[in-house]
């Protein structure tokens, strides 16, 4: 492997957004029916009566997940999931899947087949086909690419940079529950190395386990959405932890914003399992990542219509731009917030 | 990793296309609008006024492609193509693709820009949008994940499963080059391997060469099929070798077909290069793969319309299921074909 060019730039230098905009910078649209590409949750394409939205994921063992602790038919459920995620995070409804995977020989059928349970689930669950795909062999471990496709009517498609000033920052869910999940996984994972005839002590972390190794998709928010009769201004899943989300936002929509330490939901086996790890509970809720949860903006108008919404949590609101992204802390601090790019995509 | 069975079965007992069918056998459609899913060319999304076709590929580095003698720009262009050419073989035209990749430390960022030169190349000959992608590292190699999305009108989509019986069985351009182009890299290689301060013999090979490194796309035959009139009863793209393709064809349309030695046609490149390495011309045509070129059927009818095209040659003609799929040798033998599977996808 060679190269023409004289320069060599780690990657890590880049990181893997600068990475991104750097390979994006002179991309050129064709087709008008391409209404949105590269940067968002999923790519827009018109087809007239409806829209198709396009988003695609690629997990890698060892960099993603680590078969250890991670059960087939979990990791082929979460494989879908994710993907199913950024498409509720356009307002829209997922319909079709492919998945390609390339498998190295330590594999057997009843493997994949395992795999693919895990897949099959997703898409009964979520009401999804399983249209395509392609096998390969790979010289190291398995690796998943899926593509989700979606449908949405073009005046219902949301957007991150459409959020305007005073609209309200909310996020569904809770926050930093897969990360915790994590770490305990890891945890167990070093213990068991150590000492092989251990067993794990997972018992009474459920929750968090769950978060980490079957998470859900947001698809009840598309439904209570159209109950309550709300278009979110903006919307955005969270995989990359709460920060990195609320920056994307801000950034493509031109605006600061607000928000509260004490808004954000945690819920209390996070918080106690943070509390063994001797981790902030907020650090996995802003930083962790793989929630999976939407944060999104409304119309200040629209207050009304999410409080009594035990699943919605208002966090704080939209600014003008010279604010920055800032966290009120609950001792009445100013903090600017801090998004984790590549670092935290190798967190596994 | 474990699994819950008890049976274990190494993959290589079912082959690729053995592995494909236990894992899509219970397969369930859920949309109406999926009006076709696994197990042709592309997947068929029917939007209303268009349909979206939808293709998937997943190169793998040391089972796709060598980087020793692949530069990257031309494996980035090779990734787009393969898809695009599948699009193709469905009578439609690809618009949109998205990218994912995975990565180790041996990349730097200049590495990267060069794939992505070759990935933009391709988008400006064959005019598609890149409108997202994902981008990962990996703990060995190189990953390339694309996903191409075409348009057709639903009553011009050309499928695997509707050749009838007595309908011309036609290639296009040429078939064995990219094979014979292979087996000129890898014997350069090992004489390098031997001996690095070799220089490798490479000269007036090119266009054996530019068919494994750089094939194109039958982006032109579309343009063909328009102008002369003619929708093909059933086209395949040729990426697994002609006897492969042929017995999709066949097996997917419940007939059977009698194509003639003779008639397919090989590049005098090809030839003089098999006949360099002691291989039969035909085989390298027949199970050789990677030529891009297109397989499909005509009604009797439209003979005459193709006749006087250099770049489509009629090789036989489908027949009853009974007869099988079979060769008829240039001394007048009647040779049943065979294809190849996984192996053939190992064989770089």
């Amino acid at each position: 492997m060679s190269t023409n060019k004289q320069k060599t730039t780690d990657i890590s230098e880049l990181g893997e957004f600068g990475l991104i905009n750097r390979i994006t910078k002179d991309i050129r649209i064709n087709h008008k029916n391409t209404l949105k590409g590269v940067g968002d949750d999923a790519a827009v394409i018109d087809y007239g009566n409806t829209c198709a939205l396009v988003t695609t994921d690629l997990l890698v063992e060892g960099i993603h997940f680590n078969l250890i602790y991670t059960p087939l038919k979990h990791l082929g459920y979460k494989a879908v999931v994710v993907n199913l995620s950024d498409v509720y995070a356009m307002n829209a409804t997922p319909k079709q899947i492919t998945v390609s995977i390339a498998i190295s020989a330590k594999f057997t059928v009843e493997h994949i087949e395992e795999l693919y349970e895990g897949i099959y689930l997703a898409c009964e669950h979520y009401k999804v086909d399983l249209i395509g795909g392609d096998t390969s062999s790979s010289l190291t471990g398995l690796a998943i690419s899926i593509t989700a496709i979606g449908e949405a009517k073009k005046e219902n498609i949301t957007y991150r940079s459409t959020a305007k000033k005073n609209d309200i920052l909310c996020v569904t869910g809770n926050l930093g529950a897969a990360y915790m999940g994590l770490q305990l996984l890891e945890r167990e994972k070093e213990i068991f190395k150590t000492n092989p005839t251990s067993r794990p002590s997972l018992e009474g972390y459920d929750y968090i386990l769950q978060r980490q190794l079957k998470p859900e998709a947001r698809k009840d928010m598309m439904e209570l959405f159209k109950e309550i009769n709300i278009k979110p201004t903006s919307m955005i899943d969270i995989s990359d932890g709460l920060s990195s989300e609320i920056m994307h936002i801000c950034k493509d929509s031109n605006v600061g914003c607000k928000i509260f330490q004490d808004k954000i939901p945690i819920d209390e086996n996070t918080a106690q399992m943070a509390d063994e790890f001797n981790i902030e509970p907020l650090i996995a809720a802003l930083n962790g990542g793989e929630d999976y949860e939407l944060l999104f903006t409304i119309d200040i108008k629209d207050l009304d219509k999410i409080k009594d919404q035990p699943m919605i949590h208002a966090i704080g609101h939209i600014a003008d731009k010279e604010l920055g992204t800032v966290m009120i802390s609950n001792s009445g601090q100013s903090i600017e917030l801090k998004a984790q790019g590549w670092n935290q995509m190798n967190k596994q």
